[in-house]
């Protein structure tokens, strides 16, 4: 399924009562399913000596961009004050897991892109809070 | 495995960087715990018609929970900032469900029973949060 | 929560298009349910150099364990195939955990206790399993 | 982050003891990206009156789906028994996930691109099995 597709499935989406089509979160979405992919790569490779924080804080990673993006995914459900609460949880998910990385990215390519995806989520989970304010 | 066991293997955890031992989140622990089970059940059986906004929220709040506990679970992980923004957006997610729930309560005892988890996980993540503070 | 509580929303539950009612699963669903937050506490324990294989196996065994106790308590879209299916996967998943983690059981509380988790949930899965034939 | 990052943060991944890198499975892994997100729109979209099986399947589809990208995901644990047995059940539950799904194909988008995510899936998790026999 290529992202035409996918597409056109958020465009049939009902809007939901906060008043947001799912279109309008799309790039949310992918940011958290991006980096719900490098925080369980990057979790995996994190097995040297001393790396235990930086996997850890990936498993968390992982988990909190999942469910993040699993909340836009379900309109039907879209409620403001919960959906900006978790959007708060997210950003700072992204910042700790970002500073962790940011400390092994030069010994570790997953730890570099880990970092940068954390990075982007983060910016576009502010956009999305912006847009809903 | 038994309760006993569960609590034996809490205790062998290493305290986190955030001073905290496992033990002090056991009940926080538990009460997500039951409540990603209570909503998994719930938004299965919120079914008829009408209930779809029920069901979704379930979702979300299974989803949730299940991170949550999981971050508690993490101890290696811990990371202050972090764990109160997503204690935060476990008891705005607690409190949207058991609203919604609160209103189906009469006629579905999925409703009731997921509507009092909710309000349980909700009271320990607060105590939790005081705890951290 | 109590386990009272939980029991009477199951009793509450319909039986499955797959003639079965959910207080037949309830021992399997609580052995997931245990083998999930012992194999989280696991993987994050597992930070010591060499343990990297029992990490990630120890990851793997709780998203397998969420996900089989999740298809039970939905009875809605039980389906014999793959319940099945998913059953065996889950057995398959347990043996291996439960033999790495049995490789550090001496020296480590968190796999001690780990590989009976995931032997007990074997055990149930596979009495599951007989009882569905 | 894009594509041709994600690539090269799977070619840093080191081969796994079942002898295959993570570029072998990189078809795989997107096919289950897409299906886990496309399970969860179907799952929250189907709301109206007789779709409650559809939705319960959607749910179980989009929870396994999710498991079996983040075991690929993680090839510091890949073990080949486990492995198998849990693209079986991927399969399994593809097809019966696709069959719910094609009954509602014609009146619900979400159905019939859901469907096809499926049908995918069951192909690239077919198609991986067959390398590592």
């Amino acid at each position: 399924m290529d992202m035409m597709m996918m597409n056109k499935m958020m465009e049939s989406m009902p809007a939901s009562t906060m008043g947001m089509d799912m279109m309008s979160m799309q790039a949310c979405i992918e940011a958290c399913d991006a980096c719900a992919m490098a925080a369980t790569m990057c979790a995996d490779s994190d097995m040297a000596a001393g790396m235990g924080r930086c996997s850890s804080m990936c498993m968390n990673m992982a988990d909190v961009a999942t469910t993040m993006m699993r909340m836009m995914l379900r309109p039907m459900g879209h409620d403001m004050m919960s959906m900006k609460a978790m959007l708060e949880a997210s950003m700072a998910m992204c910042q700790a897991c970002m500073d962790e990385c940011a400390m092994h990215a030069d010994m570790n390519e997953c730890c570099r892109v880990c970092m940068m995806a954390c990075e982007n989520m983060k910016a576009e989970c502010m956009k999305l809070m912006a847009a809903m304010a």
